[in-house]
């Protein structure tokens, strides 16, 4: 249904297809788009969040710093026979009956282990499989014209936000808490994609980075969910081979510790209400902690919010991850560029500041040449931390040099600080708009008398009116023309449609699921008015013309029912 | 001030940067984006365009089926003393005084020559440049885990059109002409970009190609803007060294053959409206015809859009190529998948067929084992061209082979077709929805009373009203925010301001574009009427709260003009 109606299909079909790569259609494209700008709606504009556009490439040193180069790897087996390639745990799980959580812990010789235990062979050719290897995920090529130069194609829009963090705080004059957002491609070279649009290696990104101050994380918005409840899988649980969820709220899962930062609890809450609007009612939805070794190299506690879908069961939706200071760190200290913020104290604060400076005779006469690197170290030392060197074991080590109290002075004062720079903390809701249209459609798929009906939510809907002269002679066309021109001038999705009988119009606009069909017939030629016909109840009503585009902008905003949109028509 | 601002900066700044890269800000990304919204109300919904979404990276067969492997190439020269490369063109126009338009007509071996001759080194170290080297201009990846399946980002998201013609085709029931947009990123790897935000290596492009019916070019839309004047350098006249351009209507242009395609016509006149809508008036845009030379491979005509800025020229906005059936059959030969529309005759048309049939004792008795070659060949040979060989020079050679008459039988028949298969040809336009934005934001900077005025059009501003309360205290900033609040609901882009005196706060709002602001003072407190204050004129008027979101509404649906969303304050 999706292919043959223009909503997404594989793309490259013309030429045998490219596994993980899926075109949107014109219905596609265009629900796509809708979400996101529900998701605009519902995450950006109520909280002011910043919304940016980076590039898709990104220079080599970013994901140095961010981690992925070490960490963004999959482990690989080939086939010695074939040379086709697969995912080691997909390997494992399919053929060893493995769990994810199993097969996550294993490193390259344990894999090895498992598949020789299991005598596995090529799914393909029955082959021997050879080493596993480690396959960086991220689609690499060179930038300019010089080979060195590398780029990688983006996995995550977040880095895009991480990198321009100074610029971003400056345009929020210096106030946390703040977001950013990125919606847009990322691309991700898996080994062998699986489960059809669900996961592919080009997809769109959305990605919400919440920057706060980690002493403050208390904030006005927690009481507009805090008795949300939430549906969640725990890591205590899971260890225990439990597959049974808790039920909490917001509130109690803070106070339980369930979920350790307060925003990432907002954000959750929020996510929940907002898969709703998208059709998925609470009870197929749930939140799953990620275990240790699951988690990102970049968080200290992750929930996957997954969705049931019939012919997938449980999907991955959302990635909520409580990123901490970790990326903002990691830019600081290979960029040399001051990433912290500064927050002033309401009144200033006294502290005790310890001090160390070299004595320079000392130094010299014990390290020689050595003595200048010794000197920069102390600068950037932590005086504390040599101090209490110095009293529990009497010196303080570096490298192999060990420094006695007489080479240093300490002393200690007392300031006043106006207040203090930090590194502020970041949790990510983290969505992909590809699979929430999929999803979308999946649960909007109903059927009724034997037909297909895509009951999408009116505000996703594609095209959100058609227009249909009920024969196409007498004039009825030309008049329905010029409803359509009027609707589409007041920015209104409309569709004209004449060919086939008027039932197999209203069939063709259910299953693209078109909220609204207008019929112009005789009488329309006589008082100017038109039927319109709802696509769930099939019920119609009748209105006047002119009445239309107030009409229908009001309903698509919500402000008004089917019913109100006319006098009902007997049937 | 676009970067102090929030619009647009150079990316990855933090790292010392990386030419060819901009990232947008939070008012440049919705500019952006508002623009891509007032391209799709004014190209794509009133001609029903079907926009879909296809992946960014796409496999090498595509590109060599659509000429860019041989031809999204530039030449390159080296330093051999510090490396570094430039564009071969580039050095010549720069150091040598030439034109664009005769560097590129040069070859490698020429370009070599004109930089000897003109004694040219290289420009950061002085050092001698050596032998100028084809550069391809795609990025180039490898797609999963083998190095041969190579890909490319893509330089023109219109390829992810073409390969899907025959689907589109099937969603528009057959029915020709239709066209299809993407808008999205593309990535073109410039050996050495220039002027900053104007050429970039990633960008979003807006592709929109038209399929038309080559026999049948006539359309009821021209009659929309044939009167719509053009202002055209013809390259008739730029290979003659004149500078000026001719003033033609849209039906001149075509009566006088200086525009070949009435569709690529009807786009420019389209084209020309859409950047006045943006603030480009048309003394400041003009169409250049591409010459052969400078044309894309797939292009028979070609015309930039090109609008004058102040602090760059004239410079490229959009680009007008007549495709013709170019890359539907270039994928149509290397898929070998039918990608021709059929169109049925209004009444059957009787046509004279030839066939064409081997003879197989004369062959065979001729050919012996080169027999079947020769069959396979007469069966996709064109009979007229082989009766016509026979006539003049009494054989067909094919290859080394001579066939004469008797070799085969020739038929003649009068046969009925009902309609016929053909190729479909495309125009297209094309933008770049980063370049449309800086030049919407060039165009907008004013100064008024020594004050920076950001002049958007309405529809286009990033923040569509400033909410300000006149004072700190007594309840009015509880009182703004919940105007802001009530306007964010209805869907406006609402900000608000409380820092600084309320003439700096409307300083900075007019200096970002924001068209309207909106004061809550004493009065409202009373009444729960504000001010609401035109960025353009500074003129104030006075109306109720409740009013506020249809009021806003209407005026930026431009339903409305400023001094109806109120009484006049006298000032």
């Amino acid at each position: 249904m999706a292919k043959r109606r223009g909503f997404f299909w594989p793309s490259y079909e013309i030429y045998g297809g490219l596994s993980g790569f899926v075109t949107f259609g014109p219905l596609g494209a265009v629900l796509k788009r809708r979400i996101e700008d529900k998701f605009r709606d519902f995450f950006i504009r109520p909280l002011g969040i910043l919304e940016i556009e980076s590039s898709v490439i990104m220079p080599e040193k970013v994901f140095e710093a961010s981690g992925h180069l070490d960490h963004f790897i999959e482990s690989m087996v080939g086939c010695v026979k074939c040379r086709r390639k697969f995912r080691a745990d997909h390997i494992l799980q399919e053929f060893a009956g493995m769990r994810d959580t199993e097969t996550e812990k294993l490193d390259l010789q344990e894999l090895m282990n498992e598949i020789e235990k299991n005598n596995i062979q090529c799914p393909e050719c029955g082959g021997d499989l050879g080493e596993p290897k480690q396959f960086m995920t991220m689609f690499s090529t060179a930038i300019g014209p010089y080979s060195d130069a590398i780029g990688y194609g983006r996995p995550e829009a977040a880095q895009g936000i991480f990198v321009e963090f100074k610029r971003l705080y400056e345009y929020a004059r210096g106030k946390l808490p703040f977001g950013a957002v990125q919606i847009g491609h990322a691309l991700r070279n898996e080994i062998s994609p699986r489960q059809g649009p669900i996961r592919v290696r080009d997809f769109t990104i959305i990605d919400l980075d919440f920057f706060f101050d980690p002493e403050e994380p208390s904030w006005p918005f927690l009481k507009e969910v805090e008795d949300e409840s939430l549906n969640l899988l725990l890591a205590e649980n899971k260890l225990k081979g439990l597959n049974e969820s808790v039920e909490a709220t917001v509130r109690d899962a803070l106070d339980k510790g369930y979920v350790k930062a307060e925003w990432q609890a907002y954000f959750m809450a929020l996510s929940k209400r907002f898969m709703m609007k998208l059709g998925v009612p609470e009870e197929k939805q749930r939140f799953i902690e990620k275990l240790e070794w699951e988690r990102a190299h970049y968080s200290v506690q992750g929930y996957d919010q997954e969705i049931h879908l019939d012919r997938w069961g449980w999907v991955e939706v959302s990635g909520h991850n409580y990123r901490t200071d970790y990326d903002l760190k990691q830019h600081m200290e290979f960029s040399d560029v001051d990433m912290t913020a500064f927050k002033e104290f309401e009144k200033p604060r006294k502290r005790e500041k310890t001090t160390i400076n070299p004595v320079m005779p000392k130094i010299g006469s014990t390290f020689k040449q050595e003595a200048p690197k010794i000197v920069k170290m102390l600068s950037s030392a932590d005086p504390k931390e040599v101090e209490e060197s110095f009293g529990k074991q009497g010196f303080y080590k570096w490298k192999s040099h060990k420094l006695l109290p007489d080479h240093v002075k300490i002393t200690h004062e007392t300031v006043e600080e106006e207040g203090k720079h930090y590194i502020p903390h970041v949790v990510e809701p983290s969505f992909g708009s590809d699979r929430l249209a999929y999803i979308a459609l999946e649960y909007a798929y109903k059927t009724k008398n034997d037909r297909t009906l895509l009951s999408l939510p009116r505000e996703l809907a594609p095209i959100q009116a058609g227009v249909f002269p009920l024969v196409t002679k007498d004039g009825l066309p030309e008049k329905a023309k010029e409803v359509h021109d009027r609707l589409a001038n007041a920015g209104i999705l409309v569709e004209y449609d004449e060919s086939g009988s008027i039932g197999r119009r209203y069939a063709r606009a259910d299953e693209v699921g078109t909220p609204l069909g207008i019929t112009i017939d005789y009488d329309t030629l006589e008082d100017d008015t038109v039927t319109i016909r709802d696509r769930d109840t099939w019920r119609q009503v009748r209105t006047e013309i002119s009445r239309l585009p107030s009409l229908l902008r009001a309903y698509f905003h919500h402000e008004m029912d089917f019913k109100d949109l006319g006098k009902p028509v007997e049937s």
